[in-house]
């Protein structure tokens, strides 16, 4: 998938946040869009499953469990679904029209949830991922690592929990696996960050290695291009 | 996608009924499943999108006139979504237990309306076709052929019309003539059946040809196997 611009306008730039829940992908989804902003750059938020009005209907059927449980390959296709949409409708545009994306998720949660979580093979996720994307890929994703159960137990404090939060210990440590294993295939577009620590902390080490990575640098023109 | 029978249950057959709106599909469904049954046949209908509770529910995010325009990909990967659920949780378990499965709209749908309505390449739908059923197809559509405005003028009677029946004339010639295509292209799958008669007419002409089809030629011994 190509972007085109037809009047000049540089490209935005894709970064999505990644890791299992607890880990503040939220929280910190804020913290670098603030960032961007204060950098001149226009950025806009968002999220998977979700991001549009349809997008947001089908994430409820997803998060829902009052459904009798879902086929994988179910899942599968509904979180493309939901992610064909926002693609479509909300990243495509803005990134043509020089916006920056930021999103809580993206396809490397297909991988770490579908793939390492409920196990479908990873071959069968990129032919759905080359069908809805074509060659579009994240610029960066930024994946918030810390211990499975710290994640869990942080994200046990926020109430009831949906469909995937009541997954198993081994769920998650599966879904943790699996972000590891795409980072390690292709380190470049990955920026791991520390999420163990006070917000501040992990704050701090994220707005660091973000300002020093090649797509905040090329932007800012602190490196050649 | 290979049935196994582990106690010796003959498969159940897989035939579906297709056709535009006001084609007389949900009535002739019944008279089909009453045909099968009077013949001693354990026959089960069940239609798409839809099907299983959760496919009811993405039914109606499809045919939903609430939400903004969605994306033909969008579309596409909704329906198969539906689909996935109603094969691997009705279609595939009915079929190992010897039950006949009898559909209102199945995959031909897809490359009639999406394909043909909308556009959408069939090789597209060719690579989600074979994602979710892997080498499953029916054993026999039925379609249910009349001119579009004869269609169209009986469906119009019905009163308020979903986001599809609220397509133009020009949107359900094309559909209609993928139809065609789809016949063309295997006509031993197909059995196509004029509608534009009266309901005992076209009950007659159904039942007759159903009669002499192989795959029910098959089951009641008449011809050889």
């Amino acid at each position: 998938m190509t972007i085109t611009s037809h009047n000049a306008v540089t490209r935005g730039r894709f970064i999505c946040l990644e890791g299992i829940e607890g880990v503040g992908k939220s929280t910190h989804l804020n913290t670098v869009i603030a960032h961007l902003q204060a950098r001149g750059i226009t950025a806009v938020s968002t999220r998977e499953p979700g991001g549009t009005v349809l997008g947001e209907a089908i994430r409820t059927l997803l998060l829902s469990q009052d459904f009798p449980p879902m086929h994988g390959d179910t899942e599968l296709l509904l979180m493309f679904a939901a992610r064909a949409e926002h693609l479509q409708r909300v990243i495509l545009p803005h990134l043509a029209a020089g916006t920056w994306v930021v999103s809580d998720r993206f396809t490397d949660a297909t991988y770490a949830y579908q793939g390492g979580g409920r196990g479908i093979a990873q071959t069968r996720i990129t032919q759905l991922e080359n069908w809805v994307q074509g060659t579009l890929r994240p610029d960066l994703t930024i994946v918030l690592d810390t211990q499975v159960s710290t994640g869990l137990s942080r994200a046990g404090k926020r109430g009831d929990s949906d469909r995937f939060e009541q997954e198993t210990l081994e769920f998650f440590q599966r879904v943790s696996a699996a972000y590891q294993q795409r980072v390690a295939q292709d380190p470049a577009r990955y920026l791991v960050v520390d999420a163990s620590g006070t917000l501040d902390q992990v704050r701090h080490d994220l707005l660091t290695t973000l300002d020093a990575h090649p797509v905040l640098q090329e932007y800012t023109g602190s490196c050649p291009p």
